[in-house]
C-alpha cells in the first residue's frame, strides 16, 4: 500500500477551502494538513469552529499558527516607520498580512516534510501571485495545487460537491467579503465592483457607538508604539488596543482604488482606525524630530517599500535594505502624541518629544528671531538664490 | 529740487506695513506707490479699508491688483495636478499666494519705473527669501528695502510711531494671525507657538454651521475642476464656490509642521476646505485613470514640486520641466467625482469617467477572471518571481 | 476553396526566420507578407539579399520599412534628452530598436488587414516580451504565432527542415551573433555566457584603423545634434556620421550585464561609439547650461524612462509624460560640444554655449568673488546649517 | 599679564594660511595652534617641510593629524557602495576630504580647549561652507576666524606683509592649484576657468609611463576592497595601491562642471585613477549580485548622498539613514572583478562571485530555456501587459 502524498492546505474555514479539503482528501487522496494563520482576525471561537470544520472535512491535522507577533515584527513596524498608505490612502492590510501568512505556511510546510501544498487563491487576484512567489522561493521542491484556480467552479457546484460527499452546512454568501486582521479590515461587495457607488454603513463591520469627543495619548519609542494613555504593552497589543478605543468612532473607513499586480484596477473598502490613526500620529512625530531631508527621503522609500510589498516582492533584498533605513532614521523618533477621537475622524493635537527639533531655544519661527540678524538673513536670500538670478541673467534676453 | 525716488510699498493695511507706509515717506522722503495683491483673501469692502488707510499713510498712489486668476492658473492648477500636499498634510496656501504676489508686485514696480521696493517681512520667516528672491531674480537693477527687518521694532514702538505722526488708528492685535487666500487661510497663534497645543475652535474662520450632510459632484476636464454639480465656471471660481459649500461643515481643518526656509521647524494652523477636498477627489479620478506608474513618478515629482514652490524656487527652470510632465499626465483626468460632506469630515463617495481603467470590459479584479486562463496566471507568476528565486538560490546556503 | 489566412511575417533572413516562412505558409498555408523594419542595422544591398531569400522561402510579399527616421524621433531623441545608460553603461540599442520595429510591423499588418502576426522570438529572452506587448495593446484581434518559441528546435532540426522543403542555403552559425542599429551594436557570443570572460578584440564590428587623434565640434539645438563640424543635417544622419568617425577609433565598447524583463540576469557586448559620444557630449553642455535641480530630476526620470523602455512598457501613457519633462528640459540644451577622438576613448574637452550658466558675469567660482561679500556668505552659511545646528543641539546629549 | 586667546589654526602650509598664522598670532595675539589634516595627500617628507614652515611662521605648536583611514572608514567607504560619481563624473575627491578635515580640525580644537578655530577659505567657494558648517555645528561655542575671506588681500599683499615680518620663502604661484588626496587630484587652472579649454597633459600630475597593458584583479567583500591581486590589506591602503598601478597609465582623468553650494558654476580638472577604477569595478560586481531593484533604488539614494556630502550636509542624520541602507546592500557584494589597465583608459573584462545571480542554474538568457515553457512565457507577457491594454482599449477610441 501507497504512502499517502502529504499536502499542507491553507484552510480558512470558508466554502472554497473547505472544498479543496474534501477534494485534495477523497478525490486526489492526499494526506491533508490543514493549517490557518492567524494575523490577527480570529479570535479563540473562531478558531475553534474552524478546526472543528476542518476535521468534518477529512483532513488529517488541523493546525492555527498564531502570527500576529510576527506579522507586527516582520512587516507591521515597517509599514509604522514608513508610514505606508498606498496612493495615500489604503494600510496594505490585506497585502501585508498574506506576505506573513504565506511565510508561516511554507516554513510549517517545510517543517513537516510535506511535498504539496494547496490554497484557495482564483486566478483574478493578488493573492495567489503572493502566495505562489513566496511558496516557491523559499521551497521551490514543494508542489503548489490551486484546485479553485485549476476549476474554477461556481459557489452552487461546491456545495452540491460538499453535499454529496455528506458534508452540509450553511454556506450562506454573506453580502459583503470580510478579511480582518491586526492592520485593518477590508471589505468587498457589489458596490465596490463599480467606480462610483459607495459602501453603505453596515457594510463596515464597526458602527458608531460613541459621541462624545476621546482623547488618546500614544507613546512612541524609535518608532514603535510601546504604550497607550501611559500603559505600556508591546506594540501589537497596543495596535489591538487602539482599535478597539477608536473603532466605536467608526473612524478610519476608506474605499481604495488600487492597481493589482496583474494588472487591472481594483476598489476595496476598508476599516482601518488603529492603522490609520497610528500611522497619522507617528508622522507627525517624524515631522517634528526628523530634518527635512530625511522626512523626503523617506517618503521616496517608503512609496516604493508599499508597492513592493504588495506586489509581494517581500523576499526581495531591496526590502530588507528598505528596513535598515527605516531603523535608522528611528532613532529619535520618540515621545508622545495627543489625539482626539470624535465621531467618524480623529484630530491630532500635537506631541512632546525630547528630540522636537521645533523647541530648540534656537529660534521660533515667525517671531522676532534671536538666532540671526537681519543682515546675515539678507547674505542668506541672496546667495541661495544665486542660481536662478544667474539663470534669468543669461537667459532672459534671449 | 530733487526728484523724490519712486519706491513700490507691498502693502496689506497692517501696522507693519503702515509703518512702513509713513517712515518710507516721510523720513527717507520716498514717492510711496503702495500696491496690494488680492490672491482671495480681500473683499471688495477690505480692499476699499486698505486703500482709505494707505493714503492716510501718505503714500502717493494706491493700487489693487487682482490676481486670482493668475494665481490659479500659474501656481494651484499645478497643485492639483500633483495633488501637492506638504508632508502628506498642508496645500501650501500661504506659500503658493507669496509666489503670485512677489511676481505682480515687481511687474507692477517696474512698469511704473520705481527704482526700489518695500516689503514688511521680519528677518525670521519663509516670506522675505520669496519676495527677495523673486525680486532679485526678475529685477537686479532694483534696491529691495526692509524696514520691519532691519528696525526690529515692537508693535508699541511702530504704534508710538505712527501716533507721533498723526496717525491714531486702532491696531488691536488680533489673538490670532490670519492669512486668507484662495487655496486655504493659514491660522498662528500662542498655541503654534507650542507643539503639543492644538487651536481652539474659535480660532478657525468658519465654524460648523451644517449637521445634515449634503452631496457634491465635482466635475474634473484634463485634471481641472470645470463644474460643482453640474453649474460651469472657471476653477478659481469654481474653487471658491467649493469653499463656501465645505466651509460651513469646518472641514479642511488641520496643524501643520514643516520645515521653514531658515531651517527652523513652523507650526502653522489651517482650514482649506476647497483646497483639500479638491486635491483628494482630484487624486481618486486620478487612481482611476492612470496607469501605476503614472502615480507613482508623478507623486516622486509632486513631493519636490512642493518642495521647491515653498522655499521659493519657483523660477526655477525645474518647475517648468515639472509643469510640462504634469500637464501631460492630466490627458486622460477627466470625469466626475462624488463627495458627501459632513460634519468636520467628507467622504469620497466614488466616480464616474470615460477614461476609467476600472471599467474595461477586460476583467473585475477578484470575480472569476475572463481575462486570461489559470495557466497563464502560473506562467506569469513563475516568470515574475524568477529573480527572488535565483536569489535565494544562490544565496541561502551562503 | 478557402481563402488563405493572411499572416505578416517579421523576417530577418535568418535561419529562424527563414524556417518560419517556410513553415508558416507550406505546412499551415498562411498567405505570408514578409516584412523587415531598418532601424540603421541594414545596407541597400543587405535588404535587396534578404528580399531574395524571402522570396525564396515562399512568402507572398516582401517589403522593407526604412524606420530609421521614426526611430529617432520617436525613442533615440529622448534617451539623449536623458542621457539614458542603463546602469550606467547601456545605450539601450537592441531594446531601443524593438520598441520601433514592433510598432512597425503591427500598423503594417493592420494596413494589410492580415488577422496574423508571426516572429521569430524564442521563450527565453526579452524581445518577445517587447513584440508580443506592443502587438497585443495596439491590436488586441491579431493573432500572434511564435513557432521557435512554441516549438523549440535546434538549428540541426531547422536546416534540415529548410532542406527537406528544398532550401539549402548555407547557414554557417556566426561564431557571434550581432545586432546592428542606427543606437549601437551588441555582440553575443560564448564569453558572454560566462560572468568572467571578455569579448576577443575581432568579435567587435569595428576594428582600431587610426592612432592620431581627431577634433570633432558637435552643435546641438534644444538637446538635437544638428550639426558635426559645423555641418547641418537630421539628427539621425548626424548619429550616423558620428558613428562613421568614431568608430575607426574603436570607440564605444563595453560589456552590459542587466537584468532581462523575464528575471535572469543577461551579459551582453555592445559598440555603440555615436550613442555613448553623443550622451556624454550632450549631458556635458546640459551641466553647463541646466540647473542644480534640473539635472537631479532628470536623473530620476531617465533611470525610470530607461528601464521602462527596456521592460517594453513603453506604450504606457507614463512614457509620454517623461517625454514632455525631458522636451521641456531642453529649451536651452543649444551650444558647441568639443571633443577629441583617440584610440578607443575620447575626451570631453569643452563646450560654448549662449547658456552657458558658468559664464554669466555674476562671478566665479574660487576667484576673488564680487558678487557678494564675506558677510552675506557668513550669513548664507549660518542659516543654511540652521537645521543641522538644531538637530546636534536638541539630541547631542541625549 | 593676559593669556593669550588660544587658536586652532587649519594649516597647509601654503601662502593664505601662512599668512594666517602670521596675522594672527603677531597683530592680533592669538596662541595659534597649527594643524594639518592628511587625508591622503601629503607624504612624510611635505608633512615635515609643512611643520618646519609653520614654526616659522610663529605658531606655538604644529600637529599633522594622519586621517587616511578614518577618511575612507567615514566617507569613501560609502561613496564606493554607492557608486557616487557627481553628475556621473566626479568621485566627489575634494568634497569628501573637507568633510572629514573639518570634523578632524574642530575634535583637535576642542581637544585643546582653543576658543578659536581659524581656516584659510576664500568667501567665493565652497570649502568655507563645509568648513564653518561643520565647525557651528560641533562646536557652536567656539569663534571661527575667515582673515582670507575678511581681507580680500592680493597674492602681492599677502607676500609683502610676510617679507615685512621677516618671512621671505619663495611663493612662486604654481601655475595649477593642486588638490591631492586618498580619492582623487583636482586641478584648477587659467583653462578650468573657461568654458571651453582643456587641461594641457602635463597639468595633470601623473603622466603616461606605460604602453603595454597590465591585467588586474581586484577582491570586494561585502563593498570593501580587501584585496588587490591576489594581496590582501586594508581597503584604504589598497586604494592607494591601485592608483600607483593605474597612474602611470594616466587613467581616471577628466573635467568635472558642477553646481557649487552657493550656486554658481564650477569646472574643476581632476585625475582619480583608483577612485573611478574602483568605483566602476564595484558597480560591475553589484550588477552581478544585486537585484533589479536594488541597483535602482541605490542609485536615487547615492545621487542624492552625492548632493548633500558636496554641499556639507555631511552630519544630517539622513546621512547615517543612507549609510545604514548602502551597509545592507553590500550583503552579497563580494568576489573578483578582472580589469585590464591600458594607456588612457581600462576594461573591466570580468567578475567573480559566489553571489553572481548570473550564474544560477536557473536558466541563461538567450538560449534554449529550461526554467520555464514557451505557454508559461506567454501567460507571463499576456498578464504583465494588462495594463496598457486596458489603457489603450479605454482611451484609443477618445
Amino acid at each position: 500500500m501507497k504512502t499517502p502524498k502529504k499536502l499542507v492546505l491553507a484552510y480558512s474555514g470558508g466554502l472554497d477551502t473547505s472544498y479543496c479539503a474534501v477534494h485534495l482528501s477523497k478525490d486526489l487522496h492526499f494526506e491533508v494538513h490543514a493549517v490557518s494563520i492567524n494575523t490577527g482576525g480570529f479570535t479563540q471561537k473562531e478558531i475553534k469552529k474552524i478546526e472543528e470544520n476542518a476535521y468534518k472535512m477529512g483532513v488529517s491535522t488541523y493546525k492555527n499558527i498564531d502570527a500576529v507577533s510576527t506579522f507586527y515584527k516582520k512587516v507591521v513596524k515597517y509599514l509604522i516607520f514608513g508610514n505606508v498608505l498606498k496612493n495615500n490612502t489604503y494600510p496594505l492590510s490585506v497585502s501585508a498580512e498574506r506576505i506573513v501568512q504565506a511565510i508561516e505556511i511554507i516554513e510549517y510546510t517545510k517543517s513537516i516534510n510535506a511535498q504539496y501544498i494547496a490554497h484557495g487563491s482564483t486566478g483574478a487576484g493578488n493573492d495567489q501571485v503572493r502566495f505562489d512567489m513566496i511558496f516557491q522561493t523559499l521551497a521551490p521542491e514543494i508542489e503548489i495545487i490551486t484546485p479553485i484556480r485549476d476549476q474554477k467552479l461556481t459557489r452552487e457546484a461546491e456545495i452540491n460537491y460538499l453535499k454529496e460527499n455528506g458534508i452540509d452546512l450553511s454556506w450562506e454568501k454573506a453580502k459583503y467579503s470580510i478579511n480582518k486582521g491586526l492592520w485593518g479590515t477590508s471589505i468587498g461587495g457589489e458596490e465596490t465592483l463599480t467606480s462610483h457607488k459607495k459602501l453603505p454603513e453596515d457594510a463596515y463591520p464597526n458602527q458608531l457607538k460613541k459621541q462624545e469627543t476621546e482623547k488618546v495619548k500614544l507613546t512612541f519609542f524609535q518608532g514603535e508604539l510601546v504604550a497607550i494613555n501611559g500603559q505600556k504593552n508591546t506594540p501589537e497589543i497596543n495596535i489591538e488596543m487602539l482599535n478597539s478605543l477608536a473603532s466605536v468612532f467608526a473612524i478610519g473607513r476608506d474605499i481604495h482604488v488600487g492597481d493589482t499586480i496583474v494588472g487591472i484596477k481594483g476598489r476595496v473598502g476598508f476599516e482601518a482606525a488603529a492603522a490609520i490613526i497610528c500611522i497619522k500620529a507617528h508622522h507627525l512625530l517624524e515631522k517634528h524630530t526628523l530634518t527635512k531631508w530625511q522626512l523626503q527621503h523617506k517618503e521616496y522609500l517608503a512609496n516604493f517599500y508599499g508597492m513592493h510589498l504588495h506586489e509581494g516582492h517581500y523576499l526581495d533584498p531591496v526590502m530588507r535594505d528598505m528596513e535598515s533605513y527605516f531603523k535608522s532614521s528611528q532613532t529619535n523618533v520618540s515621545g508622545h502624541v495627543f489625539i482626539t477621537l470624535k465621531p467618524y475622524h480623529f484630530t491630532l493635537d500635537g506631541i512632546q518629544s525630547d528630540h522636537d527639533l521645533m523647541q530648540a531655544k534656537f529660534g521660533s519661527y515667525g517671531e522676532l528671531n534671536s538666532g540671526w540678524t537681519a543682515d546675515e538673513a539678507k547674505g542668506f536670500i541672496k546667495i541661495i538664490g544665486n542660481q536662478n538670478k544667474i539663470y534669468q541673467q543669461v537667459n532672459s534676453s534671449k
